[in-house]
C-alpha cells in the first residue's frame, strides 16, 4: 500500500481556492482509492505506484481543464515496502 | 489564524519512525494550540506567527533531544490574512 | 514547459544518504530531460506533464531497486500554461 | 550547520510572482548567511536553528509588508547533527 500527501492550487485565481479545491477532491471521488483530506492537503492510499501516478495526473489535468494559468502541485509518498501500511495503522502507531 | 502543516522525521534510526513522531505529539499537546495528526503530517492552528515558530523550534529541539543524528524537518504555513481562516472552516469549504 | 523539484530518500538505511541519491541522478541522466540538482533537491524540466510523471517514476523505481524498505518522495510541480517558462528563466525574473 | 530550502510564495496576486520573490531575496541579502535561489526555491545555510528560525521569520514577514492577503511559506530543514555538512558538501558528495 503507498500512502501520499496530495496538494494542487491554481495560481492566479485569487485569495479563495476552495472551488478549486473541490474540482480535485471530485476527481478523487471518481477513483477506486481511498482518500481524506485535511485543511492542509489529501492523504491518499493507493495499492500501487502506478495507481498514484495516474490518479495525481488524472487531478493535476482536472485542474488544467478549468483554464487556469498556472498550477502548484505537491506529492509527498511514503513507500513502505517491507509491510503492509496504511494511513489507519500509521495513525494508530503514533497515538 | 495561522494554519501551518508539520512533519518532523528523523534519519539514521531504522524504518518506523512512529516512536520518533510520538515525541513530536507529545511536545505539541503541552501547548496552547490545536492540532491534529494524519498519516502523513499534522496540522497546527496557533493565533500567530511567532507562536507557530516558537512551537516548531520546539518539536524540533524535543526530536533532537532524543540523540538522533539528522532530522529533516518540513513546514508549510498557509498565512490567510484578509480573513480569520481555521483548519475547520478551510476543510468546511471544500466539502 | 514544467518545472519541477524531486527528492527522493531512502529511510532505514542510516545517516548518509548521498549514495542513493546518487541512484536517482544517474537515472536522471538517462533521460532526454534538462535537470540540476542542489543540496536540498534536483530541478527537473520536461516538455510535458507525461514526461515528467514517467521520469519520477523511473526514479522512484531505481531507489527501489536498491532493496531499501522505505522511501520518501517529494515532487513539487510548477505547471506555468499561459507562458512557456524555463529553469532559466524562472531564475533570471528574480535576480 | 543548518541546510534548509525555503519558499514564499503570495496568493491572489496573479499568475507572476517574480517580482514578490525578489522581496525575499533582498530580505535574505540582508542576513549574515550564505543563501542560494533556484528556479524552485532557495536553499540556505544558517549556523544554527535560532538563526534559520529568525530569517525565515524576517523573509514570511517581507512578504506581508507587501499587502498581500495571504501567503503560502514552505520549509524544509536538514539538520545534520553528526557532522558539519554545508550545501557544498551535499552536493560535492552526490557527484
Amino acid at each position: 500500500m503507498i500512502i501520499a500527501q496530495l496538494s494542487i492550487a491554481p495560481v492566479g485565481v485569487g485569495t479563495s481556492l476552495s472551488k478549486y479545491v473541490k474540482i480535485v477532491i471530485e476527481t478523487l471521488k471518481k477513483e477506486q482509492i481511498h482518500f481524506e483530506s485535511n485543511a492542509m492537503a489529501t492523504v491518499i492510499e493507493t495499492e500501487d505506484i502506478e495507481t498514484l501516478f495516474a490518479v495525481v495526473k488524472k487531478a493535476h489535468m482536472a485542474m488544467r481543464s478549468t483554464g487556469v494559468n498556472r498550477i502548484i502541485t505537491e506529492l509527498k509518498i511514503d513507500d513502505r515496502i517491507d509491510k503492509n501500511a496504511t494511513a489507519q495503522s500509521k495513525i494508530k502507531a503514533i497515538q
